[in-house]
């Protein structure tokens, strides 16, 4: 068995990832464009009829913007107030085309102080501010709703230091994550979060959304990897949490609040991260199991086996493999199977993680949890194997109209919510996909439909959720409330701590102006 | 000069460490009974003549403890609501026996009800409440500092949950840490924190002092490890955060809120934690270097060819070796250096561990970095080396009273903060040690004298702060704030910073009644 498993890793290795690595670049194809006839799907936040809970609530009573407020921006940021219809449609409207807002004014400060102006004026002029990064959000939090105030990080890009003996980055909110990466990168470093937006997503978003992604299972999440932070409060007070520090306990950890907190409590305009070095080998299995139950018993095995050397455990379903090969013409790097696995190791000495990786994949062709595999390690290769994971939300949306649902379960429970929404739907949807991070409990559940479909929507919701509560989960693992969840809360949270979260944001925000219509639930409003 | 080191090491992993692991426990003579002189030392919080910034302010205007109270408190605690003087004694005194509060009622919970009864009782009588776990802060947060009613989380030590798929360990506040290890042990897991006063602290007060200890340079701190939290706030309400999901973007994550507030915001009545799996291999190396230029140097070394497996990288300077020595009869396992290095690695596989050791001594030999060492594999040896740096907190209260820094610095400039210590106090001192987690860029910088020293006092700070501060370091890495730095906070936080800090407890504990005098500075009461 193990020697079918070395002609078959020799053999892939040699050859069969060429094609798949002349098509795939891991972040550069992330956020296409979409067609026409998706954009058509849109449904704005004002105009929904169907009074969903993820439907925009009424627009609040905030100032609309006039001729002096356009005055007093133009002076502030003069050449970066725009009000060109052309060029605020992009802003106005999510990656996912779901979400459209009818802003008429985009700002583009470069410095804190210049945010903190804005803020300042905003305020007491009671205008709602959107604030935007890389605008790859999933839940419509990254969009106005109605006219907010666009305040883009786009122009606050400058790496501010980076001390190559901590480890320690700080850099303006702006920075796009791939460049910071880049940046890292030669320098010996990494970042401690990857995800398939890097190539847009700027950190300040990151870090207010609380993005996981694909190290998260190495790294841990960003309330232990951001060590500094500093935001402008919606009054234009500066806080200056901005310290590069591993340890800092004087005080409450007043950072902890806004990461995760999507641009409600505050506009973060600068972060600290610890960033670890740069591994010296990093290798990429691609393997199939014939069943869920042997791709968990997989990940255990892993876990022991990889140790300390295991950074990513994700996987896909053959209904995703089917829209990859069908929609983006990638192909399968192994034989058909019911379920992929998508394996990362990262170590400081090339031979060892080798062996374990020998090792591993010995005992797991051996015990017949997998039943066929790729390996890849130069770095071409290794993203072509991970486009296999990564472009799976790109393939959907060439499938149709997504309903994509981001839960985090009991890991032995993850499937079954896959093939029970199947169960559930019968002949209702398209595709009903699951893929995720296996090794932080997170699935990505999507269901697509030819086109948008109430009846469809009404089947899924509020099934989805109740599954979810009834298993202890998340109703967002990572992607956050934003606008499209903000009333879901409760079947992740208790009525305490959502009313105490209100309490936090009219604390911090006591005329709301700060991505209103976010987050918490429209009743604590 | 790799033979040498071979020699070296045989003959001190066969033979140097024996007498050591005969006479050292780690965690067992952390928390020694101090002598009665020492106790002569004590100064209370309320009789404290010099007004230095760390006393205790005035007695707030709480509610004093009536019979009516009490026939309440024995009402809902039976045999559980303790009185008596004599047993409330180690109570209302501090480890180290530097803050004495006067505290007449010890109530003793077992559950979270009965600790939801308690403060709104308390929360409604206007009675100030100090919980307390194992008392063994070093800032005088876990004592009362007048009459405060204290509120023991000991009875509240049942483990409610273990999985062993995820890692994840649910358990309440009063849990020993010990405990909790040992238990983890026993399923292949380990707690991801370790102190030396992990025989008696709980890991409701860790999580309410955000400890930090020796595997955070592996694992991380709790803002991460810390999946889930309840509290019950100051009226009773129970806030339920106690989620075992690592990923949960659901709102505010109010439990970050909670970890470093000491106490002051809730209190903690359980947690769920991420735990790692047991490394199948632990090494520990204790090394001699002749600068900390070249002790730098070193750690710089070890992130490299260690990289994945480096768990530990503490120091110790020649100056806490002789209190070791002198104090604790503990032998110096190598030949006399100006500094030492205890480095610990773990790993999923004993010889590439082994191989990635060898080839780092080899380095640090050949390159003249390190100039003696010892590798010690079994527990018993390896908890010997351990031992010496663990036990020099133990060695200073046998030197004389102790004046305690813990601050964390750029790591290149850590001890220059000691060797400018010694000069600016000249012979003032009776030692000045310095000692700590290099890998975190946190020294512990320890002064004694033969007795309480005003005049040496006011020479040490605000030197030690402003120094600090200077370098924008915090003046409390992993101890907190509690009741002898809270004025101090200014050093390391800004002044909005802080005010942020007052609106929170004000908005969560408006009558200020949980542990009241700690964490925040006076004038914001």
């Amino acid at each position: 068995m193990a020697g079918m498993l070395q002609r078959t890793l020799r053999l892939r290795t040699a050859a069969a990832l060429k094609p798949l690595s002349n098509h795939v670049t891991r972040s550069s194809t992330h956020v296409p464009r979409l067609s026409t006839s998706l954009c058509r799907r849109v449904h704005g936040g004002a105009d929904v009829a169907n009074k969903s809970p993820a439907a925009a609530p009424e627009r609040l009573p905030f100032s609309r913007v006039n001729q002096e407020d356009l005055d007093f921006f133009k002076k502030i940021l003069p050449g970066r107030t725009i009000t060109d219809p052309d060029l605020l449609e992009s802003y106005n409207v999510d990656w996912l085309k779901s979400v459209k807002g009818s802003s008429e004014l985009l700002l583009r400060p470069q410095s804190t102080e210049e945010v903190s102006q804005i803020l300042s004026y905003c305020n007491r002029r009671n205008l709602a501010v959107n604030t935007q990064g890389g605008n790859t959000g999933l839940v419509g939090g990254s969009v106005p709703v109605y006219d907010e105030i666009i305040l883009s990080t786009a122009l606050m890009n400058n790496i501010l230091s980076f001390d190559r003996v901590s480890g320690v980055l700080t850099c303006q909110a702006g920075c796009v994550l791939e460049n910071l990466s880049l940046y890292l990168e030669q320098r010996d470093h990494i970042m401690p979060l990857d995800l398939g937006a890097k190539g847009s997503c700027h950190i300040g978003g990151n870090v207010a959304t609380n993005a996981g992604g694909l190290r998260l299972l190495r790294y841990g999440s960003l309330h232990g990897n951001v060590l500094g932070l500093e935001a402008v409060l919606a009054d234009g007070q500066v806080l200056d949490c901005l310290a590069t520090l591993r340890k800092d306990n004087t005080g409450y950890d007043l950072k902890q609040l806004f990461i995760g907190s999507e641009g409600t409590l505050g506009v973060i305009t600068a972060v600290s991260v610890l960033c670890p070095r740069k591994p010296n080998s990093v290798n990429v299995l691609f393997l199939g199991c014939e069943t869920f139950e042997d791709l968990l018993k997989t990940f255990q095995l892993c876990k022991g086996m990889l140790g300390e050397i295991l950074s990513a455990f994700e996987f896909l379903d053959s209904e995703c493999m089917r829209l990859l090969n069908s929609h983006l013409k990638l192909d399968n790097p192994i034989s058909d199977c019911p379920f992929y696995i998508v394996i990362e190791t990262s170590g400081s000495d090339a031979r060892h993680d080798e062996e374990k990786l020998h090792n591993f994949l010995e005992e797991a062709m051996t015990s017949s949890l997998v039943t066929d595999g790729t390996v890849a390690t130069e770095d071409s290769k290794t993203k072509a194997l991970w486009s296999m994971r990564e472009r799976v939300t790109e393939a959907l949306t060439h499938d149709g109209f997504t309903y994509k649902y981001d839960v985090s379960l009991p890991v032995e429970k993850i499937y079954q919510l896959v093939t029970d929404m199947r169960v559930h739907l019968g002949g209702r949807a398209k595709s009903v996909v699951g893929y995720g991070h296996v090794g932080d409990g997170n699935l990505h559940l999507n269901i697509t439909s030819p086109a948008q479909d109430p009846a469809l929507l009404a089947a899924i919701e509020p099934f989805v959720y109740e599954w979810t509560s009834g298993c202890q989960g998340s109703i967002s693992a990572e992607h956050g409330l934003g606008l499209k969840k903000r009333n879901y809360v409760y079947y992740s949270k208790s009525s305490r701590a959502v009313a105490l979260m209100a309490v936090i944001k009219a604390t911090l925000d006591p005329k709301g102006i700060l991505n209103p219509y976010k987050t918490l639930p429209d009743h604590l409003r």
